[in-house]
């Protein structure tokens, strides 16, 4: 950690801060140049990093050198971690290609749109049981029915299924029918959340805040990370922006940026990133030559009768199209893409 | 709500929104243009918008013309509403000084703020006793004991108070302590935290989320109102932005983008907002001139050894003289702040 | 365009919003529902956003409907607009390959660049003689020997060559050393400019500001084609945003986004975009997926001696590898890349 | 400047930095720490600042200690800068009230406009005469006409005339006509426009641009500063944000962020910060009371009929009444508003 003093602090201050540091059991290393003091602190910058520098009298700005991330980092972990979901392997090469309806809205639909997707090749089935809406009088998610429709889904095709949670109250339920947990973007600074679903040893889809920095978003990763749950997938799905013809802004750099930083998967959400089904295929194609570990992709065989999200769903058969292209894509870039096992097709 | 169609929509895509409409139970008008055909939809838009009418194959955009929120809004609700916690009012014309530090740390510690904020003429005190940090290595709150050592605080100096909820299973322990509760930034959108804090008649201090629209902050008012909790207060506190040089960006138009739409009293949190101690008094004062109904902030003793967001917390004594400079200007602008009773210095 | 009636707007302001209209030449439609007013207007859109409709006492909101570009537009010019550079195609299926140093520093480096990004398969040379820089205290460019020694250096490989302008008395200067005029992000609304610009005939590439949205960059677009010039490829490279760790954010979404909207090229420049040569492969290769017509790339033999913008430059040979690996995406994809001609390697 | 290594770089890594270091004719300090090795650098850092050390192998991070601008700063210039235009002065506690239309559309109108602004308190009149508009195909300013009626109303009401310079080749005819020129948000970082600018001796009006950080306003001001002209009024006028309610968001902490930094007076221009009449008056009181030099307001006699941002202008009455709520503000937090000589009411 490195302090800077402000210009022309005197003497007594340089001395005072020399002594918080080693009260704090600390070494400093003084560097007097001729517009500026500079601190150099060795130790554990953990525990610097939690102590108020910042404050003291005659300090202009704390430099942190270190990550505040451990468990997420590379230099933890050097290799790619490959998380397996019911025999679907993501990272490493291998490719998550999860689809499936915004919401769950019945078994029927849900069927249909799980065979056609199935079909296509998607490896995992989503669906949501719980829904995060704006407004409280919008569609609120079938609940425990929906998780039961969706397990029974899965199952018929032999797909692992993922489901939002958003309430810690929900954990114990949602485990019981599904193979991944996922934690939206509105709750991805959910604390309690996040170190409630690090104490199961359910995979976690963590997808990025909507105003949440890489940075952020590894360090809410090193929140279920640090509870004992190393099946940490990481996901972009847009940030906001002052663009206003896209629902949000797709990062895609952060995924090169992630895995420069973070051994975890990444995978990227078309859908949510940009709010719009003409943006999405170019934008799924793009997101794999990024090197992202899987694509995950709203879609309803009925996007006019959707309960939520319908505009930003692919047909069965535009997946199905987009599914053809990106398998070349994924062979020339030397990537796989599990299938799920027992397809009844 | 108006369909703007596609160009070149054909007669066939046409009839079929229209007969979309009308299965819904809604009345269509069509204005049919050079360009574009145009249909004005009439009838209760709240049920018009949960339907996916922009996924309508040949529509290009639907616009809605009401505000999504009702309970939130001015037209509903003509007259500001004004919050009374413990004798303190908030709104309609009545000023919120609420201080204290980031964390409660101890007791002897916050009685010393707590005497001194309150001298200077606070009349809420705060403190955090379960703490959102990014880190999962940073101190998180005291917890019970934090709650304790607040609501004793707040009786020995005739101060209510107020502390941060983050998990909906916290709930009924922090009613018990607490005269507010306030809902973080990062859980504005959490919404079943919402719906629980809904369900108490505590009053709610609702903080702007850093990516949070104006509109997205009435949407989640609307949350707790509709489930019966009608003593919200928004909070803005600044959102995410490209400047480096503050922790956020304090949107100051909020208050009176706010107040045009909504009956409900809005204050400002400049600590937040700017994360920087400096700027704090400026932006105290802009606030209230702007036509906030109190201001936030946060005051310590000892930044430096504050265990949480020292650098954008006030001295006690800085706090005093910032108090010496609203008073007047709230008097010009002809605003009352309320004392605390029985205040036993 | 549609005008939103405040709610309890009164007869007379209706009446008074209607004679407007009428007196500016145009025929009003009026739709009473419950809660609003709503008056759609038939005619000529541009003439009606020129006025002020907004401004009228009980007026709520003006919706426009159509476009506010023309020329730029898909409706105006349905097939992709192909620019031809000195025999190399760009747009239509075709691929730039813009690469070079970010200012030109002489003429032996800029040989040396020029002989390795040709030799790897760039089909346009770059490098900066007028250079915008943050800081008036920070190399600004070499000027008129800069152009000299980028024709040369061109012509010596067979490149055509693009450099940026950024005065509008600096365009007869530069029109006669270059094949392509490169209008920089900070002068995308530089008005005058765009104007100059547009009256020669040179092929210009007009990169997206740093706060622009994609209309805003399609309406800059229109400033040149209006005033005769048709020759405009459009640039992706990054705009602001609240991630800290990327220099900007590539909006590669913009891509598809333009794509749908209007017939010009559009390529990105995943350097400035992303700050950080270790991202700049992944982003590169993406952009292709994505159906950018091209990537532009800052390429620097010695990145450590550049007296601008180093660390977002490529070695040679890592420019290279990312040409070899390009390639093969773009044939699978169906692009060609076309190669400068009098080869001299 | 210090520079921080990567993890595990090699001695001849660390060698080959201390070598470059010492070539360019600087002092390291090398600190080996147990993760990282730090190398702190005595000398002038605006030198080093333009070697790409970022660029060198090894090296992770370089982070400077000084602020990049000199002239603009604080250090360099203790006391505010106090600048007189034509007797009105602006700075050190007396604030600048300036008012008028977007655009000057003709002589009846702008005197119209003037005399009531005047007889409300304005002290400096505005009004372009070329208009930087989004869309070629809307009204662009009156020119040289514009610029003679504009300086025939100044005089005629005795005030002080501000307008807008976009294009170099404008600068000799606007300086005539004026009496403080006016650099717009989108020229912010014209950087051939500051330096021209930056060769007269009127005082300028330089406007934040809309991506612009504080930083990046004062690098601006200091582009003009270096070239002789000391007479810089710097102006906040919001910047873009994802919030779609406000035409841009108001960042009004800039203000005390940059009197902290620089003796520069700055102003705040509410009109184009909010693009919502309705909002301009709490927004200019809270630009007062955060210690603003003064506010820039539209004022149109009938802004249905402005040719130009119609919906942001307040109306003559409007503005008195808030000119009417300032000067008390003004008064009691100690601030003067000169009053132009020569008033013919």
């Amino acid at each position: 950690m490195i302090i800077v003093l402000k210009p022309h602090s005197t003497p007594e201050q340089i001395q005072h801060v020399l002594e918080r540091i080693e009260a704090l059991g600390f070494m400093p290393h003084v560097s007097q140049g001729v517009a500026r003091t500079i601190i150099g602190v060795i130790g554990d910058e953990d525990q610097l990093r939690a102590e108020p520098l910042q404050a003291i009298d005659g300090v202009e700005t704390v430099l942190p050198i270190l990550k505040p991330f451990k468990l997420a980092s590379r230099e933890f972990h050097q290799a790619d971690t490959v998380v397996e979901v019911k025999g679907i392997r993501i990272g490493g090469g291998h490719l998550a290609m999860i689809a499936g309806p915004c919401a769950i809205e019945g078994e029927a639909i849900l069927m249909e749109i799980a065979e056609q997707v199935q079909k296509a090749g998607a490896n995992i089935l989503r669906g949501g049981a719980f829904k995060p809406r704006t407004s409280p009088y919008s569609f609120q998610g079938m609940g425990e029915d929906g998780l039961k429709i969706l397990k029974a889904t899965g199952e018929r095709f032999g797909m692992p299924v993922v489901t939002e949670v958003m309430d810690p109250r929900q954990i114990d339920l949602v485990v019981r029918y599904t193979d991944m947990i996922q934690i939206g973007a509105r709750n991805m600074q959910n604390f309690d959340l996040l170190k409630e679903i690090g104490r199961t040893r359910t995979p976690v889809l963590l997808k990025r805040g909507l105003s949440a920095t890489v940075k952020d978003l590894l360090m809410s990763a090193e929140y279920v990370l640090s509870q004992g749950n190393r099946q940490v997938i990481l996901c972009e799905r847009g940030v906001k922006s002052f663009e206003d013809s896209t629902r949000n802004m797709l990062d895609l750099a952060s995924v090169p940026n992630v895995k420069a930083q973070s051994h975890l998967p990444m995978i990227v959400d078309p859908s949510h990133a940009t709010g719009r089904r003409d943006l999405i295929p170019a934008m799924a194609l793009a997101s794999v030559a990024a090197g992202a570990d899987g694509v995950h992709i709203e879609v309803h065989s009925c996007p006019e009768q959707a309960r939520s999200d319908g505009p930003q769903a692919l047909l069965p058969d535009q997946y199905a199209r987009l599914m053809d292209q990106i398998r070349p894509l994924a062979e020339l870039l030397g990537r796989k893409i599990d299938v799920c096992e027992g397809v009844s097709v």
